[in-house]
């Protein structure tokens, strides 16, 4: 059981099964809380939040399984009003309350039961399109479902990768847009390298008619959606939100592995992802889990309904800022998050003063 | 000898001569019927086509020889007025009368004279940067040639992959937004895997100055071009052709192993090709057939003036739709198309009511 | 010694230590002229100059030790008046008063003392992050420095590939459109195939609220850079600056294999980088010297905040012109350069008039 201090207004609830989800953040807002997640149990949504931010090591942890077995999961669709940014307010659409939704995790040959509930305050229908399952729509038509009502499908995951799961109703990517995506990791039979730590990020697009930083509530754009111009970009749903001017860093060790699960919602940009001051060591672009990672990528394109997973080393303490190295996006939309590396310095690899 | 059912006012010219090429398609519009193609006979464009749809099914064969042999081979340049979609028209420049251009598919090592007919009726000057071709252009100063006249260039496929060809005149930007590209598959000495069935792509984006819908002729907008900001993007020349409610999806059956073959034109827009409801169990990344593809690969990012080459897997019935995952381009500007897949259920992978 | 015609008013100044940089040019501008640059010694910044556009074959040689050095390298931070294309002028900010900044070249295991000089007459700070640095902002904290002073920061090179380096002050985006970005190759231990001539070039969009080919002084657009609508797209910082109808041509001979370094600055536009008329025959894709190249790939994506190495073969004599095949940066913003290759005809792959 490992405890996190989440400040003073929120609850923890967080059951830590593995070390690869110990990172520490000091944080001061309402948490987006990913379902208590007991090993192979179901992950359940928490209750509506009043920020958005999925809170990066609230993941489950990886599978040390040598067997395939079965999930319940249920995905709550949850309409909610939050903030972009301080004093600025935008209807969200999310899984969970929290963008991006809850990380899903499985293995490869598992089997799933995935249940939507719409919940019955919302206003649109929903679904889920879900890149790891076979079957039309990703399962868009068997979870299309209206508020207060639910839907399940089952599927097989079939092989592996990281995936985007999204809402996929026929005007999606205001839906997307909105913060409705989220990722599946289907674990390979053999499992992934050990890593020390793991974080998990999305990027998604906001396109509003109000400009970047204005106060008060932001009406969706979607004329600015189809020429591609947004006005936000964001990780984990709000103006850079995991950095110690808002919500408090990521934090990790020198001498540790740590792993990046991030995954591009879009709806229409692609991300060039880098992280400031290091390198991913392994890179499996485009999610792929089962090709060989690319070695020492200072950069990686990540499409828009992708994803991408990779691995850093961490010789020296150091802040980390993983960008959209689009950079107009990190330095004038928000698309900025901080990974806090501490311990020894390494003079050997790096001196400020030389 | 496979006969397809092309509906009334279409001619049947096709020579299928492997399984691939079997796919069925139900379709009723005066279909771009690319060339009957003797095995390794000179493809031979087809007449004027009221649209410019290619037939995704209409390609050469996969190649079995294990020797070189030499291609006599014409396109034509051909203007013509069509519809973007219903009511909607515009002036395509095309090779063959089709969008994407003929599917041309030789082996490593074989030898190509490659003829570039300018129709009389023609108003601009035409020619090809073929990408598989070593030499100044592509061979585009070689085959640049007036209306009403014709040009032919010698060619050795030195090297294996998918490449694109288009017209390469100084404003060549202008001709590929207006259908003035296909695709070159050079085969490997070792030849492909094999796929049970082939389908052919073309994804690029036109700029009018016309908004998406409007009835009527739509005049081009080369500023919007310069902005990268089209009014279409599409695949195959016209808005959401290879569906059901325009000319028909394409057909498999489960158990399949098939293939796209997607060449993007542009001339601007990097795609994010996803198949939803399904995934690239091999992907050749950029048309590099060369080189491993990736494994389990969700979304393809596709370079302007490049291509991809992707097999899926049919374990359950299902409607796959391709798209472009910034789905602003596939929900508000006419780029999807479908591949349906019948044969029995398999609930062990996927199951709608669960 | 190798002597190179760089035309009337530019001064010879290159010491070539090996074959890799033999490409000769014809020029006839005021060249910017990367450091004499013992085999491995400092490479020491060049005078202001009059244009900005680097000297693609001004780098230093391949490295053919089997052991680690240290380096002393001292960077210039130049703002400078110049040319983006005859009778257009913009205030560049650059490393060397060249645009890409000198090319750095060390080997996996060695260290490196490295020195940004702000010069006195500056008007901004200024900073290096360098995508080969394990470190806070690459080095940019430890670099970040005021006109008229200088800071030195010490790294070791802990991982091999081809990574840009960039101003990274808060407002970077503007730094480095305005032409703040360089490469630095980490080679690997085992060293990179033999090449007979490298060429290095880098990619950056300036954004200018006065329109593309307008005479006089261009004012940065920060508006359009959010846009991400820039003016300009250039190779080595002016409009088809390596064409024999501004400052020459890159030079090549049939037979040799070539090299392509090259780096994407950005700000915010992916490139899809290819060569008209050739292919890469490996294609080092973001960089990653460590992972396989691509095999025979047309076009290569390469992100902003990335680079792209790249070998040709040349069968044939012909003109290869170097585009971004996003056609319209090249043809309406000024995305071009070429490398002609001279050498007898080769009509067993290629013939003109067949």
């Amino acid at each position: 059981m490992e405890r996190i201090d989440i400040g003073r207004r929120a609850l923890v609830r967080l059951l830590a099964t593995g070390a690869a989800t110990m990172g520490i953040m000091k944080v001061g807002w309402p948490l987006s809380l990913y379902a208590a997640q007991a090993a192979e149990k179901t992950p359940a949504p928490d209750r509506p939040l009043a920020g958005v931010v999925a809170n990066p090591i609230d993941i489950p942890p990886p599978i040390k399984r040598d067997h395939p077995i079965h999930h319940e999961i249920t995905l709550e669709a949850r309409e909610v009003i939050a903030e972009l940014e301080p004093g600025a307010t935008f209807r969200y659409m999310t899984f969970g309350g929290q963008v991006p939704g809850p990380m899903l995790r499985v293995r490869e040959g598992d089997t799933v039961k995935l249940t939507l509930k719409n919940l019955p305050g919302n206003i649109y229908i929903h679904s889920t399109d879900t890149h790891a399952v076979y079957g039309t729509g990703g399962g868009a038509v068997a979870t299309t479902v209206l508020p207060g009502q639910s839907k399940t499908e089952f599927f097989k995951a079939m092989y592996p990768g990281a995936f985007i799961y999204h809402c996929a109703v026929p005007d999606m990517d205001f839906h997307i847009s909105s913060g409705m995506y989220g990722m599946i990791v289907v674990e390979p039979v053999g499992g992934l390298p050990k890593a020390d730590r793991e974080f998990y990020l999305g990027q998604n697009e906001v396109y509003t008619v109000e400009p970047f930083g204005a106060k008060g509530f932001h009406k969706f754009d979607s004329k600015a959606m189809v020429r591609e111009q947004p006005t936000y970009v964001l990780f984990n749903g709000a103006v850079n939100a995991l950095t110690p001017g808002r919500l408090g860093a990521m934090q990790a060790k020198v001498g540790e592995t740590i792993r990046v699960f991030m995954v591009n919602g879009g709806p229409n940009l692609t991300s060039s992802f880098h992280p400031i001051g290091n390198v991913w060591v392994r890179g499996w672009q485009q999610g792929a889990l089962a090709s060989e990672p690319t070695r020492y990528v200072q950069t990686s394109t990540v499409a828009p309904g992708s994803a991408f997973v990779g691995d850093m080393e961490l010789p020296v303490p150091e802040t980390i800022k993983l960008v959209d190295h689009a950079l107009s996006r990190t330095i004038s939309q928000g698309c900025l998050a901080e990974i806090h590396v501490t311990g020894a310095e390494n003079p050997e690899v790096f001196k400020a003063k030389a």
